[in-house]
């Protein structure tokens, strides 16, 4: 039988000589009989208590509904359980929301632990409501994708500390977003809007034993799953440990270079502001001074109107792979190639990407940052990732990838694509497109 | 606390109210002492025993090595416990072999459970030592080739009973193959010989625990995993349980049509002995009746020189996709296409196959029967295997198989290989080409 002493000030608590971290104690946020402590913010559908759990039902064209603890939390670890039942519903569980007057006219915003029933299962990811939307959808980890069982009781942790926002499902790590927008803020339950199609109300979603830590919080060990961190140009800690480094510093040209062993461009590319930008001025394409094997990069990028640019790696000259950078709707290079081969996020000439899930909000938009995400195994085996979802797999050097280009633009490179390392390359392509949090790590078997 | 009773003859006992299976008495093969009731047939490797292991030691510049139970075993379950020491050497157990002096001057031949510390990992394989090769390479069961741990005690299971032999490593299934070569025979211990290079010799191979069962015989339940059959035009139980039929009935042309429409050839085709042949002599392909949408196919198929065929699924007309059969060496298509996607197994035009595993001798021989199986996921998931290896994979209508299309041969044929089902053709195309064990069985979510 173990003892632990509980220590309420420090975390740390001797015990013979092991030093065992405890965290503060859970305050229950449901008493199991009543609402007290909650109340309804924006929409109308019904909350109501039944054996011991908090009931939300679905209504007919009504908005997003939402109960909030009286309360507001700012660093948390939050836990409690849900369930499903009369068919699937979109829910989510609010943490650091706000309401006021002033935005959008009282509507409640901001993260959102999704709960998803859906075949599409993104539970536990990280949306941002009625503001920037998916903020970590879990197809980002898709281990993930098979732990929330609607029929079931099904157990939810969030652990909000700092700028880190790390979920579990059923024990199952599923996000971990680090993001500083919005430290504190309401705890709320979402009942989601659903369409006029009958049917769709009278379901209802169940939580029970929410409960909440807010003092001397232990953060649970590191769990491996991809951190997304949208603080610009930096690098968490728990990046660090992971081998990740900024590829651009931010600021200035150091370790890039011109393309074709030429200095810098002098011209045609701009580094203010935390931000590179090519401006589609003949300054031509620049290269990473370093060469890579294999390694994990990602990137936010903006496109302008019309924009083409690049990111190519295993880079020969001006020559390599290219993870396309493209404004698909208005430039002409997108109906070339073959069956959209030419497309963003596409293999350049190769392999078109896979169509983004529908009806998420992560579709590229002209103007704003996007999350690009190159993975390079050392087995050979490649994947682009847009906006937290894989649209293109290959293996460089296999028969499917030699048969590709044996019928490309790339037919009479020998070789191409298939160096052993080699440099990463952002494209000059005549457009203005932007560039930051550049990122790189290297990967080990 | 629950207690079995013990039925030494039927196999079934009745405890109160459940039936429950027993099987007959385990008997040891080995006394944890010395080697009584072994005996070395073939080879000089030193057999020893240490610790309560038999142990097997690696020389250098001998043959294959056999240390035999003095007993003859048929139909038994056999388990034991196997580890490696000194790094890894290549080893088996022997079952149902046999010792002939008419063969191949008393080498011992016959059905080798593998045990393979090398980074191919095929152990709990079935080789056929000495006769046939591999039977069931572990490569037709992914999940089982990170059962076997070289360097602790591993737990091994054999199931053989009547023609179906089943092995397992730690518990996972490995293995499922229904063959009747050869009823009974010694059980042994493999010392694989080694090279004359340095460091490959003292590498030791220790057995313990070693027992049997002979009676009362109680198989495991079914897997799931592959099963192959070398019974010829024949589905076993097994096989039926899992929806697998006959496409040919071995004997008529029920269920098969010329293509395009016309009534099954009056010659060109020949329908004896339990083969369906090709004579190249313009009989025309031949179609199922039958359309398929989901699907798992397999047949064995054999070349003959410079032969061209094909296994055609998704037909529309003469046209779709194709399990290309071809005499790599002979047959001038082989280096036409792009990048070898014209060869033996590839996706015809479209994608080449990944290379077979080197050394292994399951290279596809002219005058031979050949395993090939194809395989139609509800998914769209499309998958090639030849001789037990996936050498292509791909999902029907993917944006990469699209742009695959738009640069073939098939460029002009809108919707090539979209239908949502089609017959399966076995192509004419000049040549001689036999078929036999042609079966299929649907597939479901």
């Amino acid at each position: 039988m173990k003892t632990f002493l509980r220590c309420g000030t420090g975390g740390l608590s001797f015990f013979g000589l092991a030093v065992v971290l405890t965290a503060g104690p859970w305050q229950s946020l449901f008493n199991g009989r009543d609402l007290t402590g909650w109340r309804v913010v924006n929409g109308t559908a019904p909350y109501a208590v039944a054996d011991g759990a908090i009931v939300g039902t679905t209504v007919r064209g009504t908005p997003n509904s939402f109960l909030a603890a009286d309360r507001e939390f700012g660093d948390f670890i939050f836990e409690c359980e849900v369930r499903h039942e009369g068919g699937p519903a979109n829910s989510g569980i609010q943490i650091r929301s706000l309401v006021r007057p002033d935005y959008r006219e009282g509507r409640l915003h901001g993260y959102q632990v999704e709960l998803d029933p859906s075949a599409r299962a993104w539970t536990g990811g990280i949306y941002d409501e009625a503001r920037r939307g998916w903020l970590y959808p879990p197809s980002l980890n898709p281990r993930a994708l098979t732990a929330y069982e609607p029929g079931r009781w099904n157990h939810v942790r969030v652990e909000a500390i700092g700028p880190v926002i790390r979920t579990w499902i059923n024990g199952i790590p599923v996000a971990h977003l680090i993001d500083d927008v919005t430290p504190a803020g309401l705890l709320a339950l979402q009942v989601h809007s659903v369409d006029n199609k009958p049917g769709q109300e009278g379901r209802r979603i169940l939580w029970r034993n929410l409960r909440i830590q807010t003092t001397d919080l232990v953060p649970s060990p590191p769990d491996g799953i991809f951190i997304r961190n949208t603080g610009v140009n930096t690098v968490s800690p728990e990046e660090q440990a992971r081998g990740w480094r900024l590829l651009w510093d931010g600021r200035t040209a150091r370790g890039w270079r011109g393309a074709d062993g030429r200095p810098f461009p002098a011209a045609g590319w701009s580094l203010a502001d935390g931000v590179l930008t090519v401006l589609g001025r003949d300054g031509g394409d620049i290269v990473t001074e370093e060469e890579f094997s294999a390694f994990e990069l990602q990137l936010e990028f903006q496109l302008t109107e019309g924009a083409n640019s690049g990111i190519k790696y295993f880079v020969s000259g001006r020559l390599g792979l290219e993870y396309q950078l493209l404004d698909d709707e208005r430039h002409p290079d997108a109906t070339k190639g073959a069956a959209g081969n030419r497309t963003l996020a596409s293999l350049y000439d190769l392999i078109p990407r896979e169509p983004l899930p529908e009806g998420t909000g992560i579709e590229p938009k002209i103007g704003e940052w996007q999350h690009a995400r190159l993975v390079v195994r050392p087995d050979g085996s490649v994947e682009h990732w847009l906006n937290g979802v894989n649209v293109v797999s290959y293996r460089r050097g296999s028969p499917l990838f030699q048969a590709l280009v044996a019928r490309s633009k790339f037919a009479e490179n020998p070789g191409f694509g298939l160096a052993a390392r080699g440099p990463i390359l952002l494209q000059d392509h005549q457009s203005v497109v932007r560039f930051r949090s550049i990122k790189i790590r290297p990967l080990t078997e």
